[in-house]
C-alpha cells in the first residue's frame, strides 16, 4: 500500500483522563475508519498529557512529518485545556480573541449564558486560526494550516471532523475485507506469508480470536484495489479450504 | 504532582488494526489504571503502524526517555508480527532461537500442535531476552532492559502484566477522587482554576458531560496525599454549593 502521493494523518490525543485510565478513548476508532473512507493513511497517533512542553513538541514534530494532524481535547474553558495556547506556541503566533468565536460561543440558547472570562477563554484562538464549527454545544474547534483542534467530547469531535472532512486532500479510499479462518494462526502463518509476499500492494493482517472456545484468527486485506482484494481474499479461502480438508 | 524520582512509562500499541479503526484499543485504559496503581507515571502512549522503522525509532526515542516501555501486540507467528525483530533492532542485538520459548509454546496441550516454522518464529527473540509467561496461551511476551513486550490481545496483555507487575520500580500509588457538579463548565472555570492554583501538588482535571440533557462536568483530582485529595474535593464541594445557592 505503499503510495508516492500519500496523504497521511496523525491523530494527537490530549489528556491526563485518557492516560490514567480514567476514560476510555473512541475517538482514534471513528478518526480512523473516518480517514480510510477519504483514502487518507492514519500514519501514527499519540496520547498526551496536559502538559505544554510535551504537546508543543509533538506539534512541531507531526505537522512537519504528516499533511494533517488532528488533535481532540482540551479545547474547554477550565485551566486544563491548554490546546489553544500550545497550537499558537508551537506555530509561534499570537493568541488573540476570535470575535466570530464569541459569537458563536453565545449562540448557546442556554438562559444565564454570560459571557465571562472563561468563556472569553474557548474565544483567544492563535491569530489567522479558522474556526471548525460545533453544531453541538456552539463552541468552535479551529483549524490552522494543517493542524486541525477538536473537542475531546466523541459526539462533538464527529459532529465537528463532519463540518470540514469534505474540504480534505483526498485519495481512493482504503478498502478492506476480512474472513475467519478456524484454524491455529501458527497453522496459518506459513501459507499466509506466501500470499502476503505474492500481493505485496495490499496490506495482510492476521488477528487472532478465540470464540467459545474455538480458536481462529481474522485475515484483514486492505488497500485501494477493491477488485485484488477480492481476488486475494479468494486466493486465501481457496489456500485454507484445502489445507482444512 | 511533579517528583524528581518520578518512575515514568510510555506504552506503544503496535497494530495497522487499530489505525485502520476497525479494532477499538483496550490495553491503554488497562495498563493506565495499573500503572497508577504502582505509583508510575504514564507520561505518553503512541499508536503505530506495522512498519519497522517507526516503530525501531520510537522505541530508541521512548526507551531512553522513560522508566519502562510497554508495547502490545505483533508477537504471533504470522507476517505482520514484526514486535522481536524491531526490539532487537533497536537494541542492536541478534535475534535467536529460544529454548525456553519453544518449550513453552509447545507446552499447549491442544491435539496436532507441531513445532513448525511459524511457531519456531515465535520463539525467535532477541539475544538475552528474558520470557515473560503467557498462562492463557502459551506463547511467551519478553522483556529486554527497560522495554517490555506484551502481546495485543486484551486478556492476554491483562495475564502478561500481572506475572510481572510486582517486580516492577513503585512509587506511592497515584490515588483520585471525582465529584460530578451541575453546572456549566463555563461558570466553573474561574474558581476551580483559582483552586488550581492555590494546590499545585495535585492535578486538577475537568471533564464535562451531558446526562439526560442536564449539563455538568466531572472534576477529578489527582495525586500522591490521600488526605490532600480529600480537602481539595471538599474545598471543591463547598465552593460550588456556594455558588449554587
Amino acid at each position: 500500500m505503499k503510495n508516492n502521493s500519500e496523504i497521511t494523518a496523525c491523530v494527537l490525543i490530549l489528556g491526563n483522563e485518557i492516560l490514567s485510565g480514567k476514560t476510555q478513548d473512541t475517538n482514534l476508532k471513528y478518526l480512523g475508519l473516518e480517514l480510510a473512507k477519504l483514502g487518507i493513511k492514519l500514519s501514527e497517533s499519540r496520547v498526551l498529557p496536559d502538559e505544554k512542553e510535551i504537546i508543543i513538541s509533538t506539534l512541531n514534530e507531526c505537522r512537519e512529518k504528516y499533511t494533517y494532524v488532528f488533535t481532540t481535547g482540551g479545547i474547554g474553558p477550565t485551566h486544563d485545556d491548554i490546546t489553544a495556547e500550545c497550537v499558537a506556541e508551537s506555530f509561534n503566533i499570537n493568541l488573540e480573541i476570535s470575535n466570530d468565536a464569541v459569537e458563536k460561543i453565545m449562540s448557546n440558547p442556554k438562559k444565564n449564558y454570560k459571557l465571562n472570562e472563561a468563556r472569553l477563554k474557548m474565544a483567544t484562538l492563535p491569530s489567522g486560526a479558522k474556526l471548525i464549527d460545533n453544531p453541538l454545544s456552539y463552541a468552535p474547534g479551529f483549524m490552522i494550516e494543517n493542524v486541525y483542534v477538536l473537542a475531546g467530547i466523541p459526539i462533538v469531535a464527529k459532529a465537528m471532523f463532519e463540518t470540514f472532512k469534505n474540504e480534505l486532500k483526498k485519495n481512493s479510499p482504503i478498502e478492506s475485507e476480512s474472513i475467519d479462518i478456524y484454524m491455529r494462526e501458527g497453522d496459518i502463518a506459513n501459507p499466509l506469508s506466501l500470499i502476503a509476499k505474492k500481493y505485496t500492494s495490499v496490506d495482510i493482517g492476521s488477528y487472532p480470536f478465540s470464540n467459545d472456545g474455538k480458536y481462529g484468527a481474522s485475515i484483514v486485506v486492505r488497500g485501494r484495489d477493491k477488485a485484488l482484494i477480492k481476488n486475494v481474499i479468494n486466493e486465501i479461502t481457496n489456500t485454507f479450504n484445502k489445507t482444512i480438508s
